[in-house]
């Protein structure tokens, strides 16, 4: 085993990505140095925010290259270690490369446990995803007992795991999705309290105001857009917004407009804020225990859909911005 | 004196309000009770948040009613008083009604001292105008020495003073303003290190990216609109936005789109929050010692426009909104 395939950024995307824009190479495996790992790509997670990264438009994270390797978080056996944390057989997470063997530093990697959690959970509930969810409601959103909590998005990896941790903490949970059966999902199995099919309801703001009679104290947006909009005229005195993405806007090429969301504000002394996971990293261990300790004692669950094979990957990646996930997407080598 | 003319909300308006949305009505002043002053009124409030109150959309304040007398700050002098508190010549500051006499309750009203500065400055820097700058700024968007803020309305009551407290803190301030002569103010007089009339430039994205060459820290947004969608092409991540008035857009009878603002503030992790200064009643008597510290050590000037006569005070009001003013407007009596 000393070449790998490795899936490149072909060209930048304008718009939606598509497949042409990937493409695959074979190279040598560089001779392992101290301080590194050999790894063999066991799961690989696809985000939305990876789409960011295509552009070169500046951003939180550095753009990818074209022509270099796509990274996204990954979870790796360890094949060969030269370090002296890591063992032959140990598990590791990581911001790595989609490559199905690589060398990397072992700064960085973080031993997971299979016994605790199954492998791919640690690119999910565990990981960014669950961390986004707990850290941008409790940091940003602020909850307080009894306040209502709408979450867009809400059949998606983050936004099923906000919705919970909201049940958690005592607040009535309503949440956005796109089709019946993610909305019967959101009342079945992640304790929402409401679920609105955005797709089949025409009058968006009068149906959150219907489920949200109290109004919307916190709002966690993954979406942007339309939905958005209609939540504006639902938003309390005091309220919060965490905009964790807008995955709606991501391929767009011009600029969207929406409703001027000032005048909102000002009259509601309400709140907007840009929420990013990487820029809480002092937080995230006490965030991985809370939420393997709510996993374990039950009061979590979580949904993932899993794709197979390497060569899948854009096309798991790609099939994001169609909603053909439900929860967590990775897949499995 | 048992009669006293008074100022009422005709009608409410639709877009800009007119001088026919005003009528001036003649009345008896009822029999002064216990625990009320008889007032002269002295000096006028007008203020573009009063805008808001004509409507009766909800806000953070509750509306005029149609056909009763307009609410504003106002200072007077007691002529009669029936409290312990005060007595006939103070000097009064308060929410009062647009009346040139009237009887009040004295809870709610605050002495201000004419020997410590010009009673019309109590309606200005050392009243609301004044704490929406200091805590407004402060509170919303925590500067920190060094930092770049950027402030829009610059040469408005509350712009004006914004900026001056950025150069105390330390930061280096930008202002924005609709004619030369304003820029030239928030150079000369208000200590501003950059000014840009936004009526001369033609990409106000690169004339801020010009002045601003650090990038926004702090964007301090009096007028929202098209200003502030070019303010989000050059936020610095972490960056906060206080959304204090959106005076562009308060005349508008349908909904003002603009650029969404989601994308930008996921990307830059950055916040806009909506400020009133009512919210912060507990750190008013505060503010206003620290401001009247700060103007007289010098350190704080001011620019107010001074109409007079009772019956100027609708027309007053409406030239705000054609930015006819410098600095605070005041009607006097």
């Amino acid at each position: 085993m000393n070449a790998t395939r490795t899936i490149n950024l072909k060209n930048r995307p304008t718009g939606k990505p598509e497949l042409k824009d990937f493409d695959f190479t074979t190279s040598e495996i560089p001779e392992l140095k101290e301080g590194e790992v050999l790894l063999k790509s066991e799961y690989v997670s696809v985000d939305p925010y990876l789409r960011g990264r295509m552009s070169d438009a500046p951003s939180y994270i550095a753009p990818f290259e074209v022509g270099k390797a796509i990274e996204s978080g990954i979870i790796a056996e360890v094949i060969e270690s030269k370090d002296d944390n890591f063992s032959k057989g140990d598990h590791v997470s990581g911001a790595l490369l989609w490559k199905e063997t690589q060398v990397a530093n072992a700064k960085g990697l973080m031993k997971v446990d299979p016994d605790k959690a199954p492998l791919s959970a640690y690119l999910g509930i565990l990981g960014m995803t669950g961390l986004t969810a707990y850290l941008g409601l409790t940091e940003i959103g602020k909850p307080k007992e009894g306040e209502t909590l709408l979450v867009s998005g809400a059949a998606g990896a983050v936004g099923s795991v906000v919705g919970q941790i909201g049940k958690i903490l005592g607040l009535k949970v309503v949440g956005i999705a796109g089709t019946d059966e993610k909305v019967d999902l959101l009342k079945s199995k992640f304790s929402f309290d409401e679920g609105i099919n955005y797709n089949t309801t025409e009058n968006m703001r009068e149906a959150i105001a219907k489920a949200c009679p109290d109004g919307v104290d916190v709002y966690f947006d993954n979406v942007g857009g339309e939905i958005s909009e209609a939540v504006l005229f639902n938003i309390n005195k005091f309220s919060r917004t965490i905009n964790c993405g807008a995955i709606s806007q991501y391929n767009n090429t011009e600029l969207p407009k929406s409703i001027s969301v000032q005048p909102f504000l000002v009259k509601k002394s309400s709140s907007m804020q840009g929420f990013v996971v990487f820029d809480y990293a002092d937080k995230h261990p006490a965030g991985v225990k809370q939420l393997t300790d709510w996993l374990n004692e039950g009061k979590l669950t979580y949904t993932e859909t899993i794709r197979e094979g390497f060569d899948n990957i854009p096309q798991a990646f790609l099939d994001l911005f169609e909603g053909k996930n439900k929860g967590k997407m990775v897949v499995k080598l």
